[in-house]
């Protein structure tokens, strides 16, 4: 039997409740989610086969997980580099730049430069509340995205997939196929249509919540924030 | 050499400056050092040595990463207990303490008897900032703590101990010696009368940081928030 999916819909209320009855704040969601992220690529992606990695974030908070694995990637050792061309006023994201500005983390806003400068990628495009629209200047991102040869990891979908029917009938996400995918808290649906390794990260779903959603609490090795399940038909 | 160590004074420098030009939130840098704090409890007292750990937590700072290390703990697999008798009002504290009242984590008011049901204990009562005074009811909990045979792990500082001068000349703390230390950040120079194990956490320095106040950043292994240090006259 296949993971248990949590809906766009579904998602967007977890987060709401974790964030009121479950007194999380926002700052402490984002830094676990970073984390898992952070731990999925070095386990996907060595230090050895490569310190360089792109990190491209999008707007919202897909982004905002993406900055925050950055930071942990750069005191793992790796060399990160950010691309954030559309950043948000949002205070917290601002902090979250700052933080690896502090570091020496570079920014760049040339992405195919980029690309040709790093080893592996990590997709915090869009995320669950993706609406279907690719705006400026995302769609070339993701054709890269789709053309290049590097392992990329996406981080909750691959970006412009849509949360519950996956790939596009059209665009240039109809065609991507990241190498890996890292779930937060759950497996959104579109994980359907993907081919390539999985990784589920949040560990701090409380058994109750799990309950609540429908969801199956993984098992996670010793410290680790992050385990990777199979795509479909594996059992937990 | 030893690791050079962080005055109390400079401790609460570092924090002031992490949380303003730094942009760090206190919620994030909490959830660091709690995490720091669960995953020496992991290395220090694995599962196999026992489930049960008592996490001892004061009204401040020290016991907030209390509350966040019970809460990693428990998803690893640990059985916390958490005596927390002065709650502050402190928004951030309450918030902590409701995230492990969802896990349906035990709080305790009688420590004598948590005592006879743990594996180990976690002395989360005072940090870099305690000023002398052991007020009620934490000075029969230190004489707890000094004479259980059970392993004690204390956060930044044995309870009771003067930051820069280690053990008081009286009272419980001053034959009081935990098993192991872990220093959030830096050490701190009470580390001169420490005898037992010692880690180091806080991986989220950055080097400037660390060289504007004359710290070593200690070599983490792989995805480890946590390293073993030699307590004096060890290399990192």
């Amino acid at each position: 039997m296949a993971l248990r999916t949590l809906s766009a819909k579904n998602a967007a209320a977890l987060d709401q409740e974790l964030m009121s009855t479950g007194a999380f704040s926002i700052d402490q969601l984002m830094e676990l989610a970073g984390l898992s992220v952070s731990q999925a690529v070095f386990k996907l992606q060595p230090i050895s086969r490569g310190k360089r990695v792109l990190v491209a974030c999008g707007p919202g908070n897909n982004g905002g997980d993406g900055l925050v694995a950055a930071r942990h990637l750069f005191h793992y050792g790796y060399q990160p580099t950010v691309y954030y061309p559309k950043q948000s006023k949002n205070e917290l994201y601002q902090r979250l730049a700052k933080q690896l500005k502090d570091l020496k983390v570079p920014f760049t806003e040339d992405f195919p430069s980029a690309l040709q400068q790093t080893d592996h990628i990590v997709d915090a495009i869009f995320g669950f509340s993706f609406s279907g629209q690719v705006r400026e200047p995302f769609p070339k991102v993701i054709e890269a995205l789709r053309d290049t040869k590097l392992p990329v990891l996406a981080v909750d979908a691959p970006s412009s997939w849509n949360i519950e029917s996956g790939p596009p009938d059209d665009g240039p996400g109809k065609d991507f196929m990241p190498e890996a995918l890292i779930s937060l808290t759950a497996p959104k649906p579109l994980v359907k249509w993907f081919k390539g390794r999985h990784f589920l990260g949040g560990r701090f779903l409380s058994p109750e919540m799990a309950e609540k959603y429908g969801l199956d609490v993984p098992e996670y090795e010793g410290l680790d924030q992050v385990v990777e399940v199979p795509v479909d038909g594996g059992k937990l």
